[in-house]
């Protein structure tokens, strides 16, 4: 009955471009490469935004779980 | 006793429109695609909102449960 | 020796009117129609309110557990 | 060498008022009717007081234990 | 290797004068009486305080663990 | 692989002074007696300090983990 | 599936410099020495951050998992 889980829909996202909304108001741009079931994420060419504007060129990131809203494929 | 379980609810809205409340005061509005037990939410056709009106054009985005407030199906 | 547990008065509220504080300050009055053990509920005929004021129809509403302050029969 | 747990001292308290501080401010006072684990609690004849005046009657009470601080026997 | 465990010494302070401070800034002292490894904790003749000063007369009190910043032996 | 784990860390530490970092921004100095895998802590000889002077002398003193951002061996 | 999991990527930054966001807005950079699952961190020669600034040495430190956004090899 359950036909898809949310985890499903990360995977099908692995090597593509994400948008993540932070908690502390920030987004990170970048191409997913790693995810846990905390919702944990590596991504690489990782850069930080706020407001649309480039804030910081992170590369490669490891990002907590729990900081995170959401996860948009671009 | 239990007759049903949230989330057979959940179960329901399943392909069908919902509105998601998150805790930082926004809202996004989309077809619910998938979930799981900590209420990781994916949504289709996605898009914020904030005091009624269209943010963001999301497309497909994955929501972390513990963001979430409440699911209403539309 | 413990005579009634807390979620025994969560069934007996079952179809019956409920007023739910949340934490963000709102309040949601409604139909309970199922919880679990994290406290995730479910309600029909749902509309939020502030201030004794309804701001808001929901209809049937999902609120996830931790959002909840307290559950008040009516 | 652990002569009584905190849990022992909420059953001791059972069909008694109790007054129960909350992480918003607010108190409840009400009869400790039932509680668990998580420390979620149900009282009787509960009211809402803040700086010590009544805000709200509210009955029979189901309240989520992380909302809670501290409970005092009365 | 591992000599002493943090618990020990909570029960070390059994029976004894504690000061506890809250994530809400507030004190209680009191004797403590009880705790668990959530570290709820049960205290008797217990005062809240605030910048020092006496603001209620608690008694018997239960503490919920997660509203604990630290515990400390008087 | 994993040549060594956080908790190999604080036992080094044990029976030395270790500066503690709080979320609520105080500091607390103090000589690491005790820890657990919740990072629930005991200290000897402890003071708290907010920026740069001493506040209080807590003596012996328990630190629930979950209050703590970092642990710096001094 | 699932090619790469998040801690892989800590576990090749190991003795390399990292920057760690944390929660309270600063931010450490210092060479990655330990981690476990929860992301309890160690780091050698670490030094604390604000705004591009360097406020303070700390020398080893162990960081609570629970208080970091991110982690960026550099």
């Amino acid at each position: 009955m359950e036909a898809m889980r949310p985890l499903d829909a990360l995977n099908l996202a692995r090597n593509k471009k994400v948008m993540i909304d932070l908690k502390n108001g920030k987004q990170i741009l970048g191409t997913l490469k790693a995810f846990d079931i905390h919702i944990n994420i590596v991504l690489d060419d990782a850069e930080e935004r706020e407001a649309g504007e480039v804030k910081r060129k992170l590369g490669k990131v490891f990002i907590r779980g729990d900081t995170i809203i959401l996860i948009s494929p671009q």
